[in-house]
């Protein structure tokens, strides 16, 4: 088997290998959130797979694993993505980019030809924010001091962030620690599958990333008041129930009516309670907004929030809206672009250039240092799900145009 | 301190010890669902008192306490009510006519004279059916055999019901044995709160029910395409979440539009998982339909199926509506109510006579024996609530009102 046919093959294999238990908290589905048994036995195996490549690792002190190859001081491409899921994921929404990195990193050193800069492949611990109610903290906490108050947010079960960094081992004191100093960072390139259906319809394996879309997370609370579903006539209820469900057709109205980039989602509802026999005082909702332009996604988050309290005031239902966290979109790096585009064509793939629709550590990297991204096709734009697949082909072509882009990049730095 | 006028104030005591742990699962609010520890705990105190009333207790094979007084074979008039609660629940609803048997119970002991019939006092285990999808299996247990299917039915945990009646010391082969013979019940008498406004809108501490409405459970599944919420249009996307959402105010609009008595409420939405980041693929919601007549409630529940299965077409999501539960409005012994309304008239209250929106297990008592209930003022007509209340004043006078009623029915009996 030629090495390099075999990159993308490997890469694959590994994801695959990364969905199941003990790399999953559950059996029937692929769940591996933040700080969790499921990230701890990832970050060992891909560790082993690091050293193998050549790399020396470490965990920083907010979770991710850092794989680095070459001189001690010198600043460090990365190559990054995550490898926490959603609760019911697909298999390749992160890692793929982290195994991408691990093949380049193994095809250099095989090569022996040092760069004239470090390499570092990074494993990022959070980036989906499926466990707590903010997401990114793995890139987050890599370029800039984590608001102290985000380490008391807690988990479903109740388990701050603080608690959960001393379980995995580490010291929530010292989470400030994983924040890169200046120049550190020459920059970040991260491949990643499509998670939408463009490449695929264009017949093309790889994508150019020219920009990454905003993204708004609004927490809503309702209270109304509970009651017994027997007794209480219907226009004298203040349903809470009744009110999530109007802001959830309310999100999806306002955002069907712009334009095609914008998109809203409530993908999270919880009830105290759920009973036939109850009217609910309480339900909350989790709502999503993205957009191309920053200007878009808050003109829709601002409908979305007049349309909320005012169906909240009609209904006699308290409501408190929260911003849970606002990420402005990101323009990638207009060189690294360049530099990835001629990567892209060298391998013989024509470089569509595309907008991210979804949300990625590149936009919080982009704080620090030039980033670039590189999409690779994803079968039916499918994602966060199980039915999630990319090709072992196309994953081989991506480990190869990311090789050619290193060579470029060594060569304006030689 | 007067016997007699002590009776309400113990029985609203002894309601307000059970709102508390061990007799509540929560330390934070009461919840004591069927067949848990706080229900042994509950039934354990409760037999205690039964036992200081003169009862001989035993816990049946459905696990109803049961506490008996008088002939071995002679027909019982059974006073009952049932001591599960919903999840967020009040102190009264159930118990307090549990409690108001029991001080029943001690009087006539201590009053020596024997009845013409026993008298049984009947704690039901499960009314609510706040934790497995069907409710009233306390009730429905004693009065004729349990659909074996309903034995596998599961709560939130998986936990199956002949599981959790193993766990409670009872034997789910032995579940039949519950079922009272033909002949072995002379009457039902259910003293209840309101659970409404009437009796407080009508200064009344007591009221006379006449019917008890019907109702009907409807689960409803949807399943649609889980997604990455970035990254599908608005118009390309099955949302099951938006579907429900829809769903839950259909369920608003048909009975809001229809007569007085009938209503409806969603208080049960499930999701598999809750996230901002993902379109959901599926969905569950709980519908309970309530009318005073069935064909009311059948049409509200038949125009609801058929806009719940509209929206699901328009939004290509699949759609799964299974009737979980119907109950027949309940019409009271005519012989009974005249007996009852006399009795409060008796006691100094002016009988108002009213129906039941609520569903009670004197509804499942009607298939086997001539029943009646007697309703009590509660607060500003809140249940099902922790700000539930019901006054030791008012209670007494329900001692009081259930007494005389008891030997007006021992006269006839004579």
């Amino acid at each position: 088997m030629d090495e390099r046919e075999g990159m993308g093959r490997r890469a694959i294999a590994r994801c695959d290998v990364l969905g199941a238990p003990p790399y999953s908290l559950a059996v029937d589905r692929l769940d591996r959130p933040f700080l969790t048994s499921a990230h701890a036995a990832a970050g060992a195996i891909i560790g082993g797979w690091m050293t193998e490549a050549g790399l020396t690792t470490r965990i920083d002190p907010i979770g991710n694993l850092i794989g680095r190859l070459g001189p001690k001081d010198a600043p460090a491409l990365i190559i990054g993505s995550h490898i926490d899921s959603v609760r019911d994921a697909g298999r390749y929404d992160g890692p793929l980019g982290v195994m991408i990195g691990v093949e380049c990193a193994q095809a250099l050193h095989r090569r022996g030809r040092p760069l004239p800069f470090a390499l570092e492949v990074v494993a990022f611990g959070d980036e989906e924010g499926s466990r707590f109610p903010v997401s990114m903290m793995g890139s987050r906490g890599m370029t800039a001091p984590l608001p102290l108050e985000q380490l008391e947010l807690t988990d479903a079960e109740g388990i701050s962030v603080a608690e959960a960094l001393t379980a995995f081992g580490l010291d929530p004191v010292r989470v400030n620690d994983a924040v890169r100093g200046p120049g550190e960072v020459l920059a970040y390139v991260e491949p990643h599958i499509e998670q939408g259906p463009a490449l695929e319809a264009a017949g093309l394996a790889l994508g150019v990333v020219t920009a990454i879309v905003g993204q708004a997370r609004l927490r809503v609370r309702f209270k109304g008041v509970a009651g017994h579903a027997g007794a209480t006539p219907m226009p004298l209820r203040h349903d809470a129930l009744a009110a999530a469900a109007e802001a959830v057709l309310a999100v999806e109205r306002v955002c069907a009516a712009g334009p095609v980039d914008l998109v809203g989602t409530v993908g999270r509802l919880l009830t105290p309670i759920a009973a036939y026999n109850v009217i609910l005082g309480e339900a909350e909702i989790g709502v999503d907004v993205r957009a191309a332009a920053d200007s878009t996604r808050d003109a829709a988050a601002a409908a979305i929030r007049r349309e909320i309290e005012a169906l909240a005031e009609r209904r006699g239902v308290a409501v408190e809206i929260e911003v849970a966290q606002a990420l402005p979109a990101c323009p990638c790096d207009a060189h690294l672009v360049d530099l990835m585009e001629a990567a892209v064509a060298s391998v013989g793939v024509s470089p569509l250039r595309l907008v991210s629709g979804a949300g990625h550590d590149a936009m919080v990297l982009a704080r620090i240092a030039p980033v670039a991204m590189l999409f690779i096709r994803c079968a039916g734009g499918i994602s966060h799900n199980p039915a999630e697949h990319a090709s072992a082909a196309d994953a081989d072509l991506a480990c190869r145009a990311m090789l050619a882009f290193i060579d470029r990049l060594a060569e304006e730095h030689a």
